[in-house]
C-alpha cells in the first residue's frame, strides 16, 4: 500500500489534455533531475524543494537511472528526499545499494511509518548488522510483526501480506462496525476495502465490502448482509498461487488464514499486480535464457545473467556439429546440403519455440493442465503435421528450382516434415515434463527444444541424403 | 466487476488446509463436468443443481474446455447455467461462439444485470442483428451507456470504464455523503473504493477513500479530508497507458475524465489486471512469432496464428542460404566450415534473442525510454564484446583441438566476436527502432534480429575463411 492515498505531489487535476497526462508528470521529474546533474551534484534551495516534492514513484524511477556514485552523492546531500514512500517504490537491488547510505535513526522512522508489507520488503534487503539495529529501534509491536513476516519463506504469502486488517464479530450491526472504525482511527490500515466477519475463534465467515456497508442503515446486522463465500488465502501459500486466485475470482482483497483457519492478515489486489508482473518478466526472460534483468544492470551483471545459458547453447551447438561431422563426405560431394541444411534446422527451431512459448504461457494461465495436456499434445502434433507438410512442399519446390535435383527435393521434403513433428512434440512435451518434475517450465526449456530441433533437423536431412543421394 | 462480491457459490470457509484451498474448488467443478460427460449430455436433476451452483469462473473454465458440439448441447439443455456472471467470465472467442445459442430475452436480462464494463465486452462480440435486438430490448439508460461505450475505439479507456461511480460536492460533509449513499442504495456501483469530490462543473478535485470516510465523524467536511492529488485517466487514453499509470502510482481506482476534464466514469484495479495479462501474453507470443493463442484453439487456428511468421522465417533462412552458397567452393575444400558454421550462427542468434527480450520487457515496463536508450545501447555493445571474446576464445580452442588448424581457429575467433557485436546491437536497436516508428517492438523483431545474426554469422565466418584459409 502506498503513498498515492496520502497527500503527496502528483499532477494538478482540473482541465487535462488527454494523452499529455502521463508526460506532464514525467517531464517534471526529468527536469528536476537534469537540473541537479548540471549543478554538479550541488543542491540549491529551489532544487531541494523541487526534488522533495516529486511523486515518490517518479523520484524512485529517476533515482534508479543514476550511477552508483550519483546516487550516493544525492543521498548524502539530500537525505530527506529518500522518504519512506520513495524507499517503498524503489527496485529491490537499488534499495540494497541505498540502505548502507542511510542512518539507523532515519530507517527506524521509515520502517515505523510504512505499512507492514512495504516495511518487510525493505528490511529483507538489509545486512544482518543493520537489520538488528533497526529492529532494536522499533516499537515492540512493529518489531514483532516484522520478525513474524521474516519467518516465512520469501515466496510465501506470510512474507508479503498486510498484518493490519479490519474484522468484525458476527453479532455486530452496521452501526457497531462504523463506531468501531471511528474509534480505531489511525490504527486502521491505510486503505482497506472489506470488513471480514469472524466467529468467536477469529475464523473468517464472510465479508462486507465497505461499499455495501455504505448502502445500509446503522441497525442492520452484518451477518445479514455479509457475502458468505470467501476465497481465503493460506499464509504458507506460494505468492504466485495467491495471485492466480485473485485473477481467477476477480478478488479485490482476501483474508489470509493460518493452518487453523484463523485470520492473520489480508492481501490486496495492488500487491498482486507486482507479483503478476514479476512472474511474467521471469517467464519471458527465462524463455530467452536470461536469469534476470533490471534497467540499472551494469555490463558485468548483464554478462553474468546471460553467459551461463550461452555456454549451455554452445554445448548443444557442438552436439549438432558432431552430427554434421558424421556426414562430411556427403557434404563434400553435394555442397547443396551445406547450403540447405540451416533452413531445415531454423524452421524446426522456430516452430518449436512457437509451441513452447504457447505452452509456457498457458501453463502460467492455468489453461494447460494435466487434464488437458493430452489434448494439447495431439493438437500440437496435428498443427506440426499440417505446417510441416505445407512448408515441406514449399521448400522442396525451392530446392528443386535452385539445384535442379528431384532427389534433393525429396530429401528436404521428408526432413522438414520429420523436424516439424519433432518441434511440435518437443515444444509441448518439454515444458510439461519440466512442470511434472517440479521445475519451472520456462527455465532451460528453450535449450532442450532447440537441441532436439537442431539434432533431428541435421540428422534427418543429412542422414536421408546419405542414403538417398549417394 | 464481478460476482465474487455477490452471493455465488464458492468453497466453504472455516478450517482450511493451506495448499488444498485451490484444488478443492477445481475438483468440484471438474467432477460435475465429468459426470455430465458420462451421462452423454443428459442433465439429471442432481447434476443440474451441481452445475448451476458452481462458481462462475470455474464453470466458465470447464465450459471453455468443451468441444463446440458439447458446448452447444449443454447450452441447449441447461440455458440457466449460462448466467450473466458466467458470460462475463468467459474468454471473448468462447462468448462469440455461445451468443448465437442464447435467446434475445435472456441476453437482455443478462446485459441489464451486469455492470456496464462487463456488458460492453459481451455486446461487442454480438453479430450486428443480435446486437440491434438486444439493445432495443434494454432500458433506455442502459442502452445509452452501451452505445456510448461502443463509440470508443476497442483499446480506449472509454470502451472499458465503468460508467457508474460515486461523486460528492466540495461542500458536503461525511454525513451528507453517507446519507447520499444510503439513499441511492441499489443504484450505486456494485463495488467502489473512492468517492470523487467534484467542483460545480463536475471536474474531480480530489478523492476520499471509503476507508478514510470510516475513520471520520459525520460533521467533518469532505473537502478537509480529501486527498488532493488525483491521477485522472483520459477517456480516449489507450488502455495499456492507463494500466501503466495504475502500476506506476499503485492506484486502486481512478476517475476517468473527458476532454473538458469532466468526470465520466472510473477504472478499478481489478480490470487493470486483465489488461496487464493480455499485454504480457501479447508480448511473449509476439516474440515467438505467434499472433494469438487461447486454450480452446483448434488445429486450424493454431496453424493460422503461426504459419505467417514461419513463412517470413523461411524467406530469411533462404537469404542466409544464399550467403552460404557464395562460399560453396570454400566448403568443398574445407568441410570443417560446414561443420562449424551453425555454431557461429546459433550463438549469435541466442545472444541477439537475449538482448531483444530484455529490451522488449524493459520497454513495456518503461525502464527503457528514449532518454536511457543510448546508455542501454552502449551497455549491450559492451556486454556483447565481453561475451563475444569469452566464447570466441572457447570456440577457437575447441576448433583447434578438433581440426588441428590454427588458421581455422583464428577465423572462428574473429567471426564470433563480429557476430556477437551484431547480435547485441541488433537486439536493442531493432525494438527501439520499431518503437520509434510507432510499431509494436515485440512484433516481428525476432525475425529482424535472427536475420542479422544468421547473415552476419555466415558471412563473417565463411568470408574470413575464404580470405584467410584458401
Amino acid at each position: 500500500m502506498t503513498d498515492e492515498r496520502k497527500d503527496v505531489t502528483a499532477p494538478d487535476p482540473g482541465v487535462v489534455t488527454q494523452e499529455a497526462l502521463a508526460l506532464k508528470r514525467t517531464d517534471r521529474s526529468e527536469a528536476a533531475f537534469s537540473e541537479w546533474k548540471t549543478t554538479n551534484g550541488d543542491v540549491t534551495e529551489a532544487l531541494r524543494a523541487a526534488l522533495v516534492e516529486l511523486h515518490p514513484a517518479e523520484f524512485a524511477d529517476e533515482f534508479e537511472q543514476l550511477s552508483l556514485e550519483a546516487r550516493a552523492s544525492l543521498v548524502e546531500r539530500l537525505p530527506e528526499a529518500i522518504t519512506p514512500d520513495v524507499l517503498a517504490e524503489m527496485e529491490a537491488d537499488v534499495v540494497e545499494d541505498v540502505l548502507p547510505l542511510l542512518s539507523t535513526a532515519s530507517l527506524v522512522d521509515a520502517i515505523g511509518e510504512l505499512d507492514n508489507d512495504d516495511a518487510t520488503q525493505i528490511v529483507e534487503e538489509m545486512e544482518d548488522a543493520q537489520r538488528e539495529e533497526v529492529l532494536a529501534g522499533l516499537q515492540a509491536a512493529d518489531r514483532a510483526e516484522l520478525i513474524d513476516a521474516l519467518s516465512f519463506e520469501e515466496d510465501e504469502v506470510g512474507r508479503l501480506m498486510q498484518r493490519e486488517f479490519v474484522a468484525a464479530s458476527l453479532e455486530w450491526t452496521v452501526g457497531d462496525a462504523i463506531d468501531h472504525m471511528r474509534r480505531t482511527g489511525d490504527a486502521l490500515p491505510d486503505i482497506f476495502f472489506n470488513i471480514y466477519i469472524v466467529d468467536g475463534d477469529l475464523r473468517p465467515q464472510g465479508y462486507v465490502p465497505l461499499s455495501a456497508l455504505m448502502r445500509e442503515g446503522r441497525g442492520v446486522k452484518l451477518a445479514d448482509i455479509m457475502t458468505l463465500k470467501l476465497v481465503p488465502i493460506g499464509d504458507h501459500m506460494d505468492k504466485e498461487e495467491a495471485a492466480f486466485l485473485f485473477e481467477q475470482y476477480d478478488l479485490i482483497s482476501a483474508p489470509v488464514v493460518n493452518d487453523d483457519g484463523v485470520i492473520v492478515g489480508m492481501m490486496t489486489v495492488d500487491d498482486i499486480i507486482d507479483i503478476i508482473q514479476d512472474e511474467n518478466a521471469e517467464d519471458m526472460l527465462a524463455l530467452a535464457g536470461v536469469s534476470e534483468a533490471t534497467a540499472s544492470d551494469t555490463v558485468g551483471e548483464v554478462v553474468r545473467s546471460r553467459a551461463p545459458w550461452l555456454f549451455l547453447n554452445l554445448l548443444t551447438a557442438i552436439l549438432a556439429s558432431l552430427v554434421i561431422a558424421q556426414f562430411g563426405e556427403a557434404i563434400e560431394k553435394v555442397v547443396a546440403l551445406a547450403i540447405l541444411m540451416p533452413i531445415v534446422a531454423s524452421m524446426g527451431g522456430n516452430a518449436g519455440t512457437q509451441a513452447l512459448t504457447v505452452a509456457v504461457r498457458q501453463l502460467s494461465e492455468r489453461g494447460l493442465t494435466s487434464k488437458t495436456a493430452w489434448r494439447s499434445v495431439r493438437r500440437e502434433a496435428g498443427a506440426a503435421l499440417v505446417i510441416g507438410v505445407v512448408f515441406a512442399v514449399l521448400l522442396a519446390a525451392i530446392a528443386y528450382v535452385w539445384f535442379g535435383r528431384a532427389d534433393l527435393a525429396g530429401v528436404i521434403f521428408l526432413a522438414m516434415i520429420l523436424n516439424h513433428l519433432a518441434a511440435g512434440v518437443a515444444g509441448i512435451a518439454v515444458p510439461l515434463g519440466l512442470k511434472r518434475v517440479g521445475a519451472d517450465p520456462a527455465v532451460a526449456s528453450s535449450v532442450f527444444v532447440t537441441t532436439v530441433t537442431d539434432v533431428i533437423g541435421f540428422l534427418a536431412f543429412l542422414g536421408l541424403a546419405a542414403v538417398m543421394l549417394l
